[in-house]
């Protein structure tokens, strides 16, 4: 029995994946740019296995069995089949894959694109792939293509009709600002999730602003981000940060029926994160919301304790709530008496968020080696299940 | 003393006015057209009067007395007096302007569009002024211009740069359709507001898309919309309403800092419409929303008491709560069984409606010659005073 394991990150977008071209081959309509989060605090795990005994391919996600009759999946299979090293004796065995979150998928915190990063890392180790396998993993889910890679990472959307181009590529390692920190506010909501495959789709079908985005200002602001990564310019790459969002989340609106990713909390976390920037005269945080009402602010460490003492202060935690602020370890800094004065007027009710992740920008999939490390046993099942 | 009283009806737009090209003439980026409501249920009165013996320029809003010096109060009444009959003994008497709004303002309900359709349709009525008035009412506020006729009105945004081609018309009278219907959803709202004015100037200063909007999209939903209402076709007409209500906040989301005049209730009240046309698998609801969580709903007469129940169940109002639904009287139907089980997920929690106001499309402003229907007594005092 072959047995591989990987980590993965999730990753954040500054500039916004929105809408295919292609919906099989996931070829994007614009270039997108996001930030790699550590892997130290939230990622995706998957130990895939093979042998000439296993009788059938099998998949488990999160202690589950899924069906391995999933489009995406044997798309991602596949390619990397068809790259493999063509001479290994276990190319034509079957597999399991058991693959886990080690963050709440309820939270709403997008899992299919470090989940598919994992998937094609641990595949791609199996199978003895060379170079690039952000195409690979862009089949499983668009954005898992930029999770391939730590630091900054641009997916650019590619000219090629078979998609061989539509590959990531990393700005800068997570070496190159080791200042910037990410908070994750999770935000508490009762609606419906409704799935971002679906609700591109629509935005591409219904929405004429989107494609007036694609072609005329993503690429600008493509540009321009990369530029700010480079210099450390914190002040405008918050400021393409937090207008990308908006324009990304104006898109949705546009789509008919809208699709509505924000709700009052969301938008309350944007004005708060606008106050303080004027309180401060200069941006030192930056907002984006993905498809979920979950905030993600990216801002300097120096920062991190008093933007987290004004939060606290407008969404105050339920009291006693344990493990509310996750992460990076942090000693808690009550809020001045200036702050209060600029946010008192905007404090919410106890618990609009659920938690906060303290964590900061880190590097692309890793093999672990170790063999307690693998999620499953000698039989190629699931240690852990539900 | 001469005494002059009007009436001017609130309208409602189906394709938004959004950003001007020209702050001071209020020349707007893009042609915009309304429904006139009836002024039966929501109207502006004012009484001007003038006499030899008023000392200085007086001016009441709501019993409480204003500064004369407004600019845009004093915009219009130069205007008037420049378009005036010259030969008027009382052309240079000093005036008293006496307004009052029958619908709350706190509502978040523009009021400035009835406010200076009626003060400059009492002001004409009163110099005696011939011809079009919307471009002097446009001057007041933007929308104005379209409350200075009934039915369905177009402001064409017109292409001199004096504005004297920025005027209102009406593409057809309140008896065109006379099946139309519109309800209000006045919604809770805890916020502050944030002036439209303001808003709208942020926009143009900051959103890429306002651009595409005004000169590429909007000019073919006018004549699209313009061709429903000829026809009378309500399913076109509800389509282009609800899409346009979406790409107008879409752009204020785009907007930097963004602007939000939605809120959670008002999202639910969207995607309760999208139910219910979905479930009739063909539009029988439109809706709008202007820069306010308020919904304005535009529906035929045969659908009002169906849909009012839909409301009622959705969003249940505060038990005994007296005069709850405004307007025209109604008997109330319960929901049927059928409908209770698409909606028995979307309900939300009493009182996220404050009141309700069913009303109809209706004709311009009126000159009111009952001496009892005058704001201000002998003296050109209020009558009533806060």
């Amino acid at each position: 029995m072959q047995k591989v394991t990987c980590i993965a990150p999730v990753n954040i977008a500054v500039i916004k994946y929105w809408g295919k071209s292609d919906e099989d081959l996931v070829l994007p309509l614009n270039d997108s740019l996001s930030g790699t989060l550590s892997t130290d605090f939230m990622c995706a795990k998957t130990t895939i296995s093979t042998s000439p005994a296993l009788e059938v391919n099998k998949f488990w996600l999160n202690g589950i069995e899924q069906s391995f009759e999933n489009e995406r999946l044997l798309n991602c299979l596949k390619e990397v089949k068809r790259r493999a090293n063509q001479t290994l004796p276990h190319l034509n065995w079957n597999i399991s894959i058991c693959s886990e979150n080690n963050f709440p998928t309820a939270a709403g915190l997008a899992s299919s694109a470090a989940g598919y990063a994992c998937l094609v890392s641990a595949l791609a180790a199996l199978y003895e792939i060379e170079g690039d396998i952000s195409a690979i993993a862009r089949r499983g889910s668009g954005s898992a293509c930029r999770s391939v890679y730590g630091g900054w990472v641009q997916w650019c959307k590619g000219a090629s009709p078979t998609g061989e181009d539509s590959i990531a590529k990393q700005i800068a390692p997570a070496s190159h600002w080791p200042q910037m920190r990410v908070l994750i506010l999770v935000v508490n909501d009762e609606r419906k999730k409704y799935s971002s495959t679906s609700g591109m789709k629509r935005s591409v079908e219904t929405s004429e602003l989107l494609q007036y985005r694609a072609t005329k200002i993503v690429p600008q602001r493509i540009e321009a981000i990369t530029k700010a990564i480079i210099n450390k310019d914190f002040q405008a790459f918050a400021q393409i940060t937090m207008e990308d969002s908006n324009q990304f989340h104006a898109v949705c609106l546009d789509t008919f029926p809208p699709c509505v990713y924000m709700n009052d909390t969301s938008h309350a976390i944007v004005d708060v994160v606008h106050a303080y920037n004027d309180f401060k005269k200069s941006n030192k945080v930056a907002y984006t919301f993905d498809a979920g009402p979950n905030a993600c602010l990216y801002l300097l460490d120096s920062e991190v304790e008093e933007v987290l003492s004004v939060i606290d202060y407008v969404f105050p935690p339920v009291v006693n709530s344990e493990g509310y602020l996750k992460g990076i370890p942090l000693s808690k800094k009550a809020i001045t008496e200036e702050l209060k004065a600029v946010f008192e007027a905007k404090r919410q009710n106890f618990g609009a968020l659920k938690y906060v992740i303290h964590t900061r920008i880190g590097d692309g999939p890793k093999t672990l080696t170790n063999p307690e490390d693998h999620l499953v046993d000698e039989m190629g099942l699931p240690k852990k299940m539900c």
